[in-house]
Order: structure tokens, then C-alpha cells, then sequence
């Protein structure tokens, strides 16, 4: 099937069904609640959150980063989740789930010709495996923005799932790597939410 | 109300509640349907999507462009919908919403301390003026994807607008101006719209 058949632009074409392919990241539901309350968030929507958050708070990365680099990364670093779908930070199959998103990265980025392929594999796995700069920048994002969802709505989803500090703060604590000055504000809020019973210590 | 009074750091608590008014723009819904047709896309869908569009797309510019500007550009471009609401393109009230676009940018962003605010309102202007390189090109992706939403979607919103060829014709035809390949590529698709029937020629 193929509904863009009105265009000699083969690769425009290309690159256009890869954007309608991921739209289905619209409906991947997170574990978290909007700041609001009103529903669960979803993968686009996250993804729009940490992309702007990276942005906006630049100034507090631990060294220089290509911020373009670090948005992209951002941005699809979801996509796989159309087909492996959302795996809890918590959970014990985090493993599991990555070899179904190895699959899913070459299936849903080999809709793209080769060399944006290549490029964008290659960003998804840098962002997986955590070792660069931009890598480091860009996951304080990815974890800063559910953990203040969890704040701010009371630890929801911390109470739902049974969630310890102690476990919050082993999954989350290389947050420092990119950014002091985050993990010094997030250090501070996991403790005010022991304090308000957000969050039990063990 | 200061729900993130357990910092010090009054800089990041003040950027982060900005983060936290700005979610609501995942509650303001456009005309227009996610390419599964489920359900209207919100404007936090909208701005993911066509700032990977201007990454995936840049090669199709008619000049060079900052591409870290375009992107900030669409991710920040609807945050006044919070305040002024989405208003149909195609809608006669368009200079009306514009005021109250204005007054809203103006409180958002006004969360912010005073050099993002004025960082972020004048980069929302510039979007909005659509003169310079960098605005000429993101304008091409606002566009874009409501209209291939359209397309694949037989002419949803068109036909229960009542919106023409000549409509979309004339309010999209400055798209050429960022990127003639992509406005090629959109009147092929107008008239293959027409075509099938999804789009009444006037």
C-alpha cells in the first residue's frame, strides 16, 4: 500500500511515510499522569516535554553538547515503542524489551533510504547506551520529566507500583553524569516527597 | 501556589514551571485527525511531528537554515493555543485570534525570567511574521502536516468545513517560499485530492 503514489519524489515519499508510520507513537500510553492529572501522557507528548526541557535548560549541562543532536536524539528516541511498546523503568524485563526495540529500531528507521537510516540507528543506539555527552545530557531529560510528573501528582504511579526512594534513587542517580545542578534539584525533590508521603523510603 | 518551594534554585523552579503550564497545550485538540483517523491530534502531537519533519526534511530548503532555530520554533509555535484557543486556518477570525495570540505569549512566557521570555516571544514572532529563512522553512511543516492529514484522511476536515482547492490554494501557496520541492510535492497531492474527491475544486 502505498497512498503517496501521486509523487515522482520517490524519496520524499520515503520520508513521508516514515512520518505517518510514526504517528502510531500517539498512541503508546507512558505509566504517568499529565501534570494536570486528566489522562496518562503519551510518547509524542513525552517526547515533545524533553525535547523543550533540553532546550530550555542547556545551561545546566556539566559540559559543552550539540544541543541539535541532543533534541533529535530526544525526539525518536520512543519510535521503537510502536512495536516493543512501554516498558516500566521499575520493571525486571527492561532486558526483554530491549531486544524487541533493536528489532523494532530496524524495521520502523528502514522505512527510511539508507543513509538516513543509518543515521538515525545509530542516534537511537548512542541515546540507549548512555556513553556520550549528548547521551548523558539528553536521558537527564527522559528521567527528569516522569519523576516530576510523580511529584506533582502525588506519586501516582511511584504508589501504584510499589516504588521505594531507595529504588528511585539507584535507577535514576546517573543523572549526574549530565547535569549536577538537575540532580541536586531532583535529590531535593525525592526527599520532599518522602517528607510528604509521596514516596516510601524502602 | 509553588508546589517546587523545596529548591533553592529559583531560576530552574521558575523554568520548570513553565514546563508545567505549558503541558496544557496537550489538552487543546486541532481540526484535524491522526493519520489512523482515531481521534483529533492535539498541539503537543502536532509540534513533535513537524519538528522531526523540519530535521528529516532540512535537505528540501531553499537556502540555508539554522536547524536548531526552526526546531525551537515549532515546538514553542502553538504554546499561545493555552490561552487564544486553535483557530481554523481557513476561519475569518484569524487577525482576532491574533490579539489574544499576542496576550498569551505575553503571560506564558512571562513565566520565564526576563531573558528566555524575551528569547522565547521573539522567536514566537518571528514564526509568526514569516520573513526571515529560518521562519519561511518551519511554516512549511505547520502546514504540511495538516495537509497530508487531510489527504490521507479523504478530505476529513475539508469536507466538513467546506474548504476548496482555491481555499487551500491560496492560503498555502507561500510554502513554495521555504521549500519549492515540498510545495511541489504539495500541489501534486492538491490535485490528486481533487482527483479522488476529497477536495472540491471551488
Amino acid at each position: 500500500m502505498n497512498t503517496l503514489d501521486f509523487t515522482k519524489n520517490t524519496r520524499l515519499q520515503t520520508q513521508l511515510n516514515f512520518i505517518i508510520e510514526i504517528d502510531k507513537v500517539k498512541n503508546i500510553y507512558r505509566k504517568s499522569l499529565l501534570f494536570d492529572k486528566s489522562r496518562f501522557a503519551n510518547d509524542a507528548e513525552h517526547s515533545w516535554t524533553i525535547a523543550i526541557m533540553a532546550i530550555l535548560l542547556r545551561e545546566y549541562a556539566n559540559f559543552q553538547v550539540d544541543i541539535e543532536k541532543v533534541v533529535l536524539m530526544l525526539l525518536i528516541h520512543d519510535i521503537v515503542e510502536i512495536d516493543a511498546g512501554d516498558t516500566f523503568l521499575y520493571a525486571a524485563d527492561r532486558k526483554d524489551a530491549h531486544i524487541k526495540e533493536e528489532k523494532a529500531a530496524e524495521r520502523i528507521f528502514g522505512i527510511l533510504e539508507q543513509d538516513q537510516k543509518q543515521k538515525y540507528i545509530s542516534l537511537w543506539k548512542e541515546f540507549e547506551e548512555k556513553q556520550t555527552k549528548e547521551a548523558k545530557f539528553a536521558v537527564v531529560f527522559d528521567r527528569l520529566e516522569p519523576l516530576l510528573q510523580n511529584y506533582i501528582t502525588e506519586g501516582f504511579t511511584w504508589k501504584k507500583n510499589g516504588v521505594t526512594y531507595n529504588m528511585v534513587y539507584e535507577v535514576n542517580k546517573h543523572i549526574a553524569e549530565g547535569s549536577k545542578e538537575i540532580w541536586d534539584f531532583i535529590s531535593a525533590m525525592l526527599d520532599s516527597a518522602v517528607e510528604k508521603g509521596y514516596l516510601p523510603r524502602k
